[in-house]
């Protein structure tokens, strides 16, 4: 595989002008841009730019809304339902992560569920947005179905993250942010390019059978829910993913299971869905709702440290703490750049060259 | 196995009374014995009577203050942290969860953490508060050091289970309620029990090597978190567990990763602790806060249908919905009574002749 290397600010200032370009208003197109480049910042490439044509395809078929009317349609005062009027996920979840963390400044917490929108990038970087204000974030998001829940035989489930993110002290925020299916497609991706099996667990065939070819997914397969298996705890997957699709979208009036619209321009949306767009759901909680901040962020350093230190099977891997590996990498492309795949490179400039603006060099 | 059945209200008789007998008051008694038999009710017998000499156990080494002063000790409008002096996990949730819904009622939402507390039986007893009152309920704790994380060669983690509980409408709720091990302790009892090989991935020995011999666990071994390895998501396990250790204890002031107290009273807690007890969490949102009640039970059951009537694996084995087992069991049991195993009913009758209480029969 061949990289590129960007600085974060050309590929910036490339995405916004991409933004632009589908009609968002600036402010929105820097948003925009700013959740994407976080994503390939934090080394989750399969969130970043590579998806940029993905979000332009959308628009193009007008299932993505370049100049929404984002407001809150439902709301007491520590909950809200948000309509993002079938905007850029990339925007509508800001703004309905700050209306909860609004909400928590005053009232110690609140809970935002949202319908109505589209792929909102990497969960982290809304729930990120809370723990600068000394929260705990909580951000969701369901997507199209691509997982069978336990014992089915067809996908009704998307790969439906969650994340939870804390503040630390001295160290850099704890961040839980994952899919509840057992690998990301990213992942799959990766292994049918390169035509390489895949590990028992990941996804099933047509007739339901665990298979390591990476290409059954696209033959009728689906993939399959963390725990892989009954035996090792799919319906504990399954049950975290229903947790995200209910709160996201039974909560927030949006489509869910199998009724969840699909990112890709090229499959057309259920023709008698159960909601509008797609649905998120959002949480910020004062730290000193619970205690001084700065007593919980000592103890979350000693958590840190103790797990960082524990004793490990092999001497050369220590125990990750979550969100560790993502925020190493922002330290490092800030200064090195973001390495970007060449067929991604490639697939840019045909963009920019179909929008009429300059390409990545 | 040989089973005794009994009924519902003899077993809550004699729970409730060995809880008097610990020198709770009558209430307390009645509330512990409910949880109790919650758990029995549901089918989820390790949680139920079977632990009740463990309960006593505890209050004999003074781990368990039969009457504690549960009281409120910080909070905002919606937020609040819980000490529970120490008193039974199954009298302290039920309060701490009171106070959550009292918080729901008035602002839409309420979130409480609670240090100094004990095991608290099955979490959804106390999510299932909330549904009871049209809201979303949540509920976990974190628990005994058990499981290692994903790298790690010792046991930094509970089996620490989350529970998000829902109301539906013709249906009854969907509650998610789950260890985030790859396998439930209880499980790994009974292949010891029966000397019987478990599945790969459950646990791993001294050495950090998956096993399938369920007696590793005793011998310095650890259990997996969901996922069971680094390629099937094992990382993913132990981040949700993470987060029921952050959210449970070191947001409220109790004992959190390798120095929560253990559950076995033959095993001393930590001589230098970083906290009280062990912690909970609770949550409860009304859903009229985001949307009409019964629009959002309308689209659930919904919801339960299409995943009820999904394309199966094979003919006879249907997608289940998250609790519906235990809710069949509860409905059964109620009537047909509560079968119990010999051994646990041998050790009822030990503890009532100990107590000086007349026993089961």
């Amino acid at each position: 595989m061949i990289f590129h290397t960007f600085t974060e600010q050309s590929l910036r200032q490339f995405t916004e002008s991409v933004f632009l370009k589908m009609g968002c208003p600036i402010a929105d197109a820097q948003l925009a841009a700013d959740v994407l480049l976080k994503s390939d910042l934090r080394g989750i490439d399969s969130h970043g730019v590579a998806r940029l044509s993905g979000y332009v395809r959308l628009w193009e078929k007008e299932r993505i809304n370049a100049t929404p009317n984002i407001r809150v349609v439902h709301e007491t005062p520590t909950t809200a339902t948000v309509d993002g009027d079938a905007g850029l996920g990339l925007v509508v979840a800001p703004f309905a992560m700050k209306v909860a963390i609004e909400k928590a400044k005053t009232y110690g917490s609140g809970w935002v569920a949202v319908k109505n929108s589209n792929h909102f990038g990497i969960a982290g970087y809304h729930a990120l947005m809370a723990v600068e204000q000394d929260m705990i974030g909580v951000s969701m998001t369901n997507a199209s179905p691509l997982v069978a829940p336990t014992y089915a035989n067809e996908r009704l489930l998307g790969t439906n993250p969650m994340c939870y993110a804390f503040p630390a002290g001295k160290y850099p925020p704890v961040v839980v942010d994952m899919a509840t299916a057992a690998a990301a497609n990213g992942k799959l991706e990766i292994a049918q390019r390169a035509n390489l099996p895949i590990p028992e667990g990941w996804v099933q065939d047509k007739d339901g059978k665990s298979s390591t070819n990476p290409h059954q997914l696209k033959d009728g397969g689906s993939l399959l829910p963390l725990g892989s298996d009954k035996d090792h705890g799919s319906h504990k997957g399954y049950g975290l993913s229903a947790t995200v699709d209910i709160l996201s979208a039974v909560l927030s009036g949006a489509n869910y299971g199998p009724w969840v619209p699909p990112f890709v321009a090229f499959l057309e949306p259920s023709a008698n869905p159960v909601g509008e767009g797609i649905g998120h759901f959002f949480g910020a909680m004062r730290i000193d709702g619970f205690r001084p901040a700065a007593d919980f962020k000592d103890h979350l350093d000693n958590w840190i440290e103790r797990f960082q230190s524990a004793k490990t099977i092999k001497e050369d891997q220590k125990v990750i703490i979550p969100g560790e590996p993502e925020y190493a990498f922002e330290q490092e492309r800030k200064v090195q750049g973001i390495p970007i795949i060449d067929v991604v490179v490639k697939d840019l400039n045909e963009l920019a060259e179909k929008l009429g603006i300059e390409g990545l060099s």
